[in-house]
């Protein structure tokens, strides 16, 4: 494992009386056997497929990648038609592992196709993507796990007709693969039916937990990521997720301690990297930290309305937006600081620089300020009494992005089985889906239709 | 006003026992007054000289757009260095009222210079941006109030450096433009030195609401965007939040409502506009409630320690990450919903399309289902009696921005009177300040570098 996690100012050693004492910790020895034999014990079982993601074999490996290549030489606009899971892996590890304004590049800068992830139903956003693609040369990726998701068949409808117009109905089937349950669902009748290439997303992986399988491994094939690194640093999270010892084991500690953190009242989660390009790593913590551990009843069936809300926030960015109320606000949240220890470039602030400003700048790097900027707002955060913790990665690439995601399931999974609630479904989207189809007037919702339209507003409470 | 606030769902009669009763909002008569009186009564003195930013005369108006459209004709590029109030207007107008890819579109489509604001120290983008601008015909504005933001000062030296060897000491004076405080700061006298264009930030207007004076108006005339529009929005927002009449005042109400579910336990504000072109506008948000209602004392010198934290979230993507925490999780959040009644384009799902799939969508237009799914996490959330109020804006153009950027504004200013906090001071973030001089090695900083280096960290605590 190469991330490296210090979690001093969590403990009353640090942060004194908001922190954790390490008698708590010690004296929970039951519950931390309970929720890692939860985990780890089930290890590939039920929902817990996503733990076997990281163990493909060479071939399929070698496999994924000659696909991806072939699309990386042919497109000159790869498309990810998604949404929530199916999404913020394509984003985040995009957004992580290639160039910063990858869209932006000319061709021979760019090593691969421009890479849209399109993960919303905005008229908008999608008029403008088609001002931005040449639909003739642009390779869709469908990724719905269950195949029935409204926002992406809305999406795939959208685009098949227009490829069919620009290319032939033909060749517009060489441009759409799915990734989708195998033998379930709209999507995969309708792959068959079209002839569609299809991957499919293996049994037990729930959308927020299958970035590491093929919803996310063919969109990294096609960025020409490093699969196989990748996968590495993964199994080498798995490893360090399975160490029995809860002072060795990354997520078992830091999950105990956010729910520690929640049972006094810390119900918000930020999760601040202090690198661009860890940006929307926050936001596939949020949605699998949110989704998992937000539920209304435990295992037992007893009402808890449990969850601990995430928000992002991105250093050093945000020290001017949020670290203000961090250090004097309420006692209540836990911030979570990813550092890079190397950056993939180093800037250096002009030592003959000769405009008369800012001279005990002059010479440092770039990355200096980010780094001693990243310590500063750890050390104010420490003073003011406030729990954080620190995730430093050496540098970001394949490899420690799989550790870091597979670390984000691993925390979620245990923080779920300590909270004992059902960490993998989430009962509480059904009500909106049925709103939705009910006003769009999908068959069979007419009863749901008249419930909505019963709501009755009070004029009062309305302001123009 | 054009914009719409609908808070029925705020309150008991739609949400049930977590909502408020209108008897607590009709006994604080008093309180209303206060707080009325505090903001409207001191509009433009003291730290409220931004309440008067959108009353500047049509000349001024004249000579921004002359100088916009100047900058407009001959940049390639528009880079504005700045970060948090200096960033977080000039970010959310680009993406509210620009193309969603602008920067992508080739140049007959793209009406401005491609646009980038620089609001971190992160070497990868920095390096980035050389990337992708031609620095030859790239044009910079420096903003910062004080002319002392580190950050800031790190790219200007940076880039003007850069610039001096791309075209020469003297053209390089002529492609930075800067904006700060008139005769104070480092910036400042910097700009007097080496010759640049000067802007002012008028006298009592704070970052975080300097968003329509020329901190914000200098972007928006490279931009293209209709300044007149925008401030007349904003002058419409006045009249409206100046109203007496609480149930008539959109700001005065909905900050009432806000601190009222505070203090109810609601420390979260969830900020979740329904179009990818507001996804940013919920940073502003995020900014000036976080950073001007996270204080420690009370104007009377008593521990308070509140503050409400926001949370970002884009509709209906968000759908599928946040929401089943917002409906199922714990009682402590408002939610925010921004609604676009008329999108700026249309987008039909094609009811000919052949695939044998999703067959209930086909012939709607992706407006129809964005609005659909909008009312129906309205719904969802209502009948899980979670607090929520939505904010329509009839379509996203200068004028609306305008309006809704006033009333961010205003509702704070309010927020702040109730709690009877300084709004305008952000004490707290000057540790991390110090701390950053200390490790960057500023002179005077060496003794708080001794309390730095003496923070030990117990090896226990550490998991790698």
């Amino acid at each position: 494992m190469k991330l490296k996690f210090d979690y001093n100012n969590m403990m009353e050693s640090s942060i004194g009386t908001h922190g954790i004492k390490q008698s708590a910790i010690d004296k929970a020895a039951k519950a931390h056997e309970a929720a890692y034999k939860e985990v780890v014990d089930n290890s590939g079982k039920g929902w817990q497929g996503w733990t076997e993601t990281p163990m493909i074999d060479k071939a399929t490996v070698d496999e994924l990648n000659a696909f991806g290549k072939s699309i990386r030489e042919k497109a000159s606009s790869f498309v990810v038609l998604g949404i929530g899971g199916s999404a913020l892996g394509p984003i985040c590890v995009f957004n992580a592992l290639l160039h910063l304004h990858h869209n932006e590049l000319n061709e021979k800068m760019r090593k691969a196709p421009k890479i849209y992830v399109e993960d919303n139903v905005d008229p908008e956003r999608m008029a403008a993507l088609f001002d931005v693609i040449d639909i003739k040369t642009t390779y869709f990726n469908v990724i719905t796990k269950s195949g029935e998701t409204s926002e992406t068949l809305s999406q795939f409808l959208i685009l098949y007709n227009a490829l069919k117009k620009a290319v032939g109905e033909k060749a517009a089937k060489e441009h759409i693969f799915v990734t989708t349950t195998i033998g379930k669902g709209a999507l995969y009748a309708a792959a068959e039916k079209e002839g569609f290439k299809i991957f499919g997303v293996p049994a037990g992986v729930g959308g927020r937990f299958s970035v590491l399988s093929n919803v996310g491994l063919v969109p990294f094939a096609v960025m020409g990521i490093d699969i196989e690194s990748m996968l590495y640093g993964a199994r080498a999270m798995r490893t360090a997720c399975e160490r029995k010892d809860i002072y060795s084991n990354p997520a078992l500690m830091t999950a105990y301690l956010q729910v520690l953190s929640m049972k006094d009242g810390k119900n918000i989660s930020v999760m601040m990297p202090y690198a661009d390009g860890l940006k929307t790593m926050a936001d596939f913590y949020c949605q699998i930290w949110a989704e998992s551990l937000g539920k209304a009843v435990d295992k037992a069936g007893k009402t808890v309305n449990c969850g601990q809300t995430p928000a992002k926030s991105l250093g050093v960015t945000d020290q001017h937006s949020q670290v203000q109320l961090y250090t004097e606000g309420p006692y209540d949240k836990v911030v979570t600081i990813i550092g890079v220890d190397t950056f993939g470039d180093s800037v250096t602030i002009p030592a003959d620089e000769t405009a008369d400003i800012g001279d005990f700048l002059k010479g440092h790097t770039m990355n200096e300020l980010i780094t001693a900027e990243r310590k500063s707002t750890e050390f104010a955060l420490t003073k003011a009494g406030r729990s954080n913790f620190t995730i430093t990665m050496p540098t970001v690439d394949a490899e420690t992005v799989g550790e870091l995601l597979m670390y984000f399931m691993y925390q979620t999974a245990f923080a779920g089985a300590y909270l004992n609630i059902d960490t993998f479904n989430q009962p509480g989207v059904e009500e909106g889906k049925k709103a939705t189809f009910a006003m769009i007037g999908r068959a069979g919702y007419e009863q749901k239709l008249k419930e909505l339209e019963s709501a009755v507003k009070d004029e009062k409470y309305i302001i123009s």
